[in-house]
């Protein structure tokens, strides 16, 4: 596919080959608009892969995927490798961490070790925010990369696969307003879906939390920032709530998680001031009681775990597009 | 297959939808005697696949089985992954202990999201018995739970492989009398066999130990009692040995493994006192000089390699059945 | 293929069957030079599978390869892992390390037990030396063993994959000369190499380091010892460096590893000593400025990432060999 609008500048965004075709996703920002969508419709027509009985499609047969986690996820990586085994593809799980980064090689000479045993994509996931992008830069034509999330950049699969929930349920961007609640200066979760969600053309993304959670150089980015809750989600179609992470809050940022739960927990009595037929939105796992209330999570406004079987339809479709092309 | 005599109350069986079809694998306990011998009948032909030039079965391609080891264990974790490959399904490993679990995600959290992926069937190891009822009772109709351990309570599949190896020895229950020695009190092991052996019309199940070790209420599941070792193993057709698990045995219940031996090891010279063509059995890892003496391990009537053997079809059979069945 | 100079005494090397077929891959050491040519030659023909859209070849479908790495290292284990799914056999990746060998099971209890699952071959690493020769003479006729590694006795799939890569660059052994370079005394990888390629006929095979790190009794096994580098790769076609176990570097073998690059670490100055046209080669993972300068192990005359390219090819040789002979 060829994306007309970016081919003056491709060689800016290393997400895209010349022709403007996806090889790397690495973020979220810089996507064009028609390469969300071509990522969308592919997802959709694999959801009803998964409804067969014969759950799988040979688009990657014979292609090796390595999954690169230098950061522990079990959950993100099963998603990844159930993803790719539906595509046929063979999956090689890299426990990085025991590996030979304590032996003090560097993550280049990782990379370019396993990029000589004839590896099609990788799907990383690195502590540092960047890395992807870094390893993106030096592997062969032939290798494709996927950030499964770095630091605090970015995670565009689930922006992804969020901006999937949001288009199957609300149809339409264009009048949606999207509140996303909760932890978001360390939320890369909270970052990939404000440059999907903009960049969709929604009407209004708001970021709702105290102001120790939302940098204040949020509006920058396009959004609407809130330090109050019912402002924030008043008239809302979507409640995306985050994460909050507990190892983070015994700082000085927060008092303690039922502090914010006091604030900026989602419970039904809150989730009236958004629109009647508003969807409930969280990336998990859930820590049911601080950021939402199991009334809610339970409730029928939630599309949580819809968003997770979605979540490996658009993981199929961003591997079977980027394996499509080269660099 | 319809079990016509549980017809009458298939809500009270969760293992069974309302056609008396096998849905689950929880428990030996509850198990009608049919199903137990459909579940032996279909190891003895997937057996022969195991000696094929290729040891594959196309019953489950497409299926996702998801090993959730909660408690780890590699070798039970390996019979299930094996058993799977070979009906050419795909196995996810679920390092679960690292996992979500460890984010204080509940337990039917991680089910629900594991669900969400489309599964099909989860083999489950838990700490704490029940625990795969409590996932039973609240997976979707399509999904399948095979308990693979839960706590003191059960481990159904080797209770089922120990009654295959039975069978495939002894050819007839009726007129049977087997022996299960050693820490009964503890085992799960030891409590799927009784369930599996009573059900299948065994002349006499006898548990043999130590008053610390055998629970006095034995009785009352069909039992009989011996805490002496000639009396409990005079005249049996099987020997059944159960693995003293060391890393209880500091306590109260017992002054040392040394000691256990000395009254209750199995030698050449005790298992006369067994029937001239008895079998022994032992579900592994052995502890050799314990439980059983090398000597009888290696000899012409240990049948612990079979087992294992064994153990790979009788999974093959579990999966498989259950998995053309829905709630 | 009948190697008919060893069919005198196939009896005495337990890596040959009694028609001098390879059935297992124990050690490079005794390995007829016909052999070795057949597993090369057959990599070579595997070479091209890696370039094809679908990278598989189906010589190994519906047979199950064990990796039982006793001894822990995700690099080799994922080598064998790509090429034994490239030959389309399932892989049961065993963390022995977590496993009944901590319950106290011995190694041939292990073994006894996973042959009893129908294993067709058994991959190998283990800490001690001799480790998979002691598992070879006890498995079943119809199971495979690979060494992938045993203390500091044998690597020999990566001794393969260095002739390979030798033969690949330069064509013919007679007239060669590798100086091997570095902790020879705890090297596997040298030891593997050394028996390779004298077996293969090289002109002369020098092994270079200081004092501490090369054994004396090395002259004894055909091979020239320089402790002098320039004297060492003076002319050499081969540069093989090793790595330098920065874990063992704190006793009293060398002062530092510091102290070891100034006197025998490879830069771009020293190579000129070597041939103009002589390769450099590292089994990995490089400390780079240690045992190679940067500049050399990026440089042209580095193949480095060669070997690691034809070590999934040669790996793939050995496995579809030794699964097409039995005992």
């Amino acid at each position: 596919m060829t994306v007309s609008h970016s081919i003056k500048k491709p060689q800016r965004n290393p997400q895209l080959n010349s022709h403007g075709e996806l090889i790397h996703l690495l973020s979220t920002e810089g996507l064009p608009k028609a390469t969300i969508h071509q990522i969308l419709d592919t997802a959709e027509a694999f959801l009803s892969v998964n409804d067969r009985e014969v759950k799988k499609v040979p688009l990657l047969r014979g292609k090796s995927v390595f999954n690169l986690f230098f950061e522990n996820s079990t959950r993100t990586r099963t998603t990844f490798e159930i993803a790719a085994t539906r595509l046929s593809a063979d999956v090689i799980n890299l426990d990085i961490a025991r590996s030979s980064a304590s032996k003090g090689e560097s993550l280049l000479d990782t990379i370019a070790n396993l990029s000589a045993m004839a590896a099609d994509i990788f799907v990383v996931r690195h502590s540092e925010s960047g890395a992807p992008y870094l390893i993106a830069q030096h592997v062969a034509p032939h290798v494709h990369v996927v950030n499964a999330g770095d630091g605090r950049h970015a995670h565009p699969t689930q922006g992804l696969l969020d901006a999937y929930t949001i288009r199957h349920f609300k149809g339409n961007f264009a009048n949606l307003t999207v509140a996303i609640v909760g932890d978001v200066l360390h939320s890369r979760v909270a970052r990939s879906n404000i440059h999907a969600l903009t960049t969709l053309g929604c009407a209004e993304v708001r970021v709702v939390g105290p102001r120790t959670l939302v940098p204040s150089d949020m509006a920058a980015m396009g959004v609407r920032v809130c330090h109050d809750l019912k402002e924030g989600i008043s008239g809302a179609d979507v409640v995306m709530t985050l994460r909050l992470q507990n190892e983070r809050m015994s700082g000085a940022l927060l008092p303690s998680s039922q502090e914010f739960a006091k604030s900026f927990g989602l419970t039904n009595e809150r989730l009236q001031w958004a629109k009647p037929d508003a969807i409930v939105m969280h990336p998990g796992p859930v820590n049911r009681g601080v950021e939402i209330d199991s009334a809610v999570l339970d409730g029928p406004r939630s599309v949580v775990l819809n968003q997770v079987t979605f979540g490996i339809a658009v993981r199929m479709a961003v591997m079977s597009i980027v394996a499509g092309h080269s660099a």
